[in-house]
């Protein structure tokens, strides 16, 4: 998996975007979004409550969308453009925030950067291998980032592991595994009228992990992946389909061309990646069969390991005999950011990480931080999609 | 994976092994038992209760251990051998279980089927692909069954999961998930003394999933491996090494050779198993890293999923919203054999699995059914051990 972040990229990091650049830049961040849908409307509201940032423009293609979402979070005055090329020229932006459609992150991103701004993307940053090795190429030359909004790796327990990682906790790191395990055809494959939405336009033509991004996150932070590690080759096998044809023919009937057609995605797909310091990973992505939403989150040293799917945690020397404990013992390793700011994030996204993200990136900037999240990080989490296909048409050889 | 049970062989199991030829023998099972050390005293201690069962003979190439195993068990008069073939020569036996040291089952079952005896073997079955090709061929020639004891697939939790599976809870089968995750260092790999026990010396020098037989079992038993499907391929990823050396510094001090000698067996291996009917499976090996027991035991359909490590379910429609629910909920899914013999096997091995097993064994004979394990299941399942090492010294090469 040198195809997009090699140890010589990584390398580059400090100089690229280092502290000096960015302690240069204006204090008081103008952001501007680009795409106001579901997510969108998500930046919209969290942007609008930062106290250093202000909501400087947005763009969308349908303008009733950025309007639907300033009369739900009572903003007015904030220019609307459906060309993002015009609205770069004429607004003066610090940082574009992409949250169009969830395959179409690149070409927005890719246009930020060329002109000068930072850019903040939704998951996955791109969809292809050309287009993860394209945004490193783009980041560099511009010397622009492309910050991966995974928000999925400032969760309360993820930080806490990530803290407990730092502080050795685990021992040396052996293995993360983690899984995009959530049923959602219902709001991402089919509208109601019995038409494929974008996803399931993905689903019905791609096999393998299509969305690797929440479940690695994570893992690759407490793997120090791009840090001083990095991916070298994937194996990725996918089974049978059955899903998405089983949904369509309870609700649009046994005759549906939803229900007849074919779905290239497996019900689940599982890739295990090896690093190149010997660590390996597990993921799954499992979207299609009925459960219980579980993200997995395993971390395990040579010391012990947390098991997110159990949210317990065992430490050699410290647990008893080899019973499992929670996390209520180790409070300790509570992560200094959520120790910060957790009544603040209290009712924002995905249990507070969406606000705590944001906080974060905009402090990196503010202090010359370089952020945690960067452009090889974008293209190494999204590459594993377009891999993981050609190993799952490939009777699960080995990618590199 | 055609190397041991092509559906071809499959498909004879019934001639070879057919109800006229074993209720035409003996109602009275007499056994013999090949190796009496820490597991031999258990096949020592059940089949002595066993009320169907005699135990007839034993051989140890140490006759100090079958005395020590009677002694504790009370028992006298059984004729003690150093030698196999003048037991089978001189006794009247009619299986023999396999209880030798953990590498060492291949050539005790071979001579017992070539001597015409069947075979009750322990785990694994054998260690090479060629020992697991021929057993196959032995046990299709004389006519003999070689049983592979795998009692964890008698475990309560994963019969249930079986008759759930047959009862069609889960739906159309899709994954299962399975590890031997067990920390045993200390038990199995160093004496006290600073040296290899059998296990240590097999980790020293093999590096792959090296006991899959606990993990796959259940497994392959949910998901009908041998009986309308089988393994197609599989791949397989090994991390770093770093449990036995920790471990051995610890005890036996830096400078100890153990110490400084380089391990193959990575701390954690993980195994993807493709069958030909489109379903998935993840084996995970993973006993250097201090960690608390858990064989994962995942099983997952179209409509639902059991979780072992949380002991949970989940079924569509039954359980509410997409919360997880205990297993008591799903007492009519209680297996048979459990309902009829739980009261009796309390306080024996595993949770009472070892007694059912034998029992369960015992049972078959007597009434001509086929046995639950046989020498496909004891090929499919002990291969994956070799096999694993191929692909995980080829960066995760998939093998068929």
């Amino acid at each position: 998996m040198r195809t997009s972040a090699g140890s010589s990229c990584s390398d580059l990091n400090v100089q690229l975007f280092g502290e000096s650049r960015l302690s240069d830049m204006a204090r008081h961040w103008r952001f501007a979004i680009v795409g106001v849908g579901v997510v969108g409307e998500w930046h919209v509201r969290v942007l609008s409550r930062m106290e250093n940032a202000t909501l400087a423009a947005v763009c969308d293609v349908n303008p009733a969308q950025p309007a639907k979402a300033f009369e739900k979070n009572k903003i007015t005055g904030v220019p609307v453009y459906t060309d993002i090329h015009e609205m770069l020229r004429k607004e003066q932006i610090d940082v574009v925030t992409v949250a169009t459609p969830s395959g179409d992150h690149f070409t927005p991103a890719t246009v930020a950067m060329e002109a000068g701004k930072h850019t903040f993307t939704e998951v996955p940053a791109a969809t292809t291998v050309e287009g993860c090795h394209r945004l490193v190429g783009t980041s560099e030359r511009t010397g622009r980032h492309c910050v991966i909004m995974e928000n999925c790796c400032y969760f309360r327990n993820a930080m806490m592991v990530l803290n407990m990682v730092r502080h050795g906790l685990f021992g040396e790191m052996l293995h993360g595994e983690a899984g995009y395990q959530h049923y959602r055809i219902a709001q991402n494959v089919f509208d109601d009228h019995g038409n494929l939405l974008w996803c399931g336009e993905e689903e019905a033509r791609r096999n393998g992990n299509l969305y690797p991004t929440h479940a690695v996150g994570p893992v690759g932070q407490w793997l120090n992946i791009n840090r001083g590690d990095r991916f070298d080759y994937l194996v990725s096998v996918s089974g049978k389909s059955r899903g998405l044809n089983l949904y369509a023919a309870e609700h649009f009937g046994p005759d549906h061309p939803l229900t007849r057609r074919e779905y290239a995605l497996g019900d689940i797909n599982t890739t295990l990646i090896k690093t190149v310091n010997g660590c390996t990973i597990t993921l799954y992505h499992d979207t299609q069969a009925p459960r219980p939403y579980d993200l997995i989150y395993r971390a395990q040293g040579t010391k012990g390991l947390y098991m997110g799917t159990l949210d317990k945690i065992f430490i050699q020397g410290r647990s008893k005999g080899d019973t499992w404990e929670t996390l209520e013992g180790y409070s300790e390793f509570e992560h200094p950011l959520w120790k910060a700011l957790a009544t603040r994030a209290e009712g924002t996204g995905h249990g507070g990480a969406d606000f705590i993200m944001l906080q974060r990136l905009i402090r990196c900037f503010q202090t010359g931080t370089y952020p945690d999240m960067d452009v090889y990080d974008a293209a190494d989490w999204s590459v594993i999609a377009p891999l993981s296909e050609q190993s799952v048409a490939q009777r699960g050889r080995s990618v590199d």
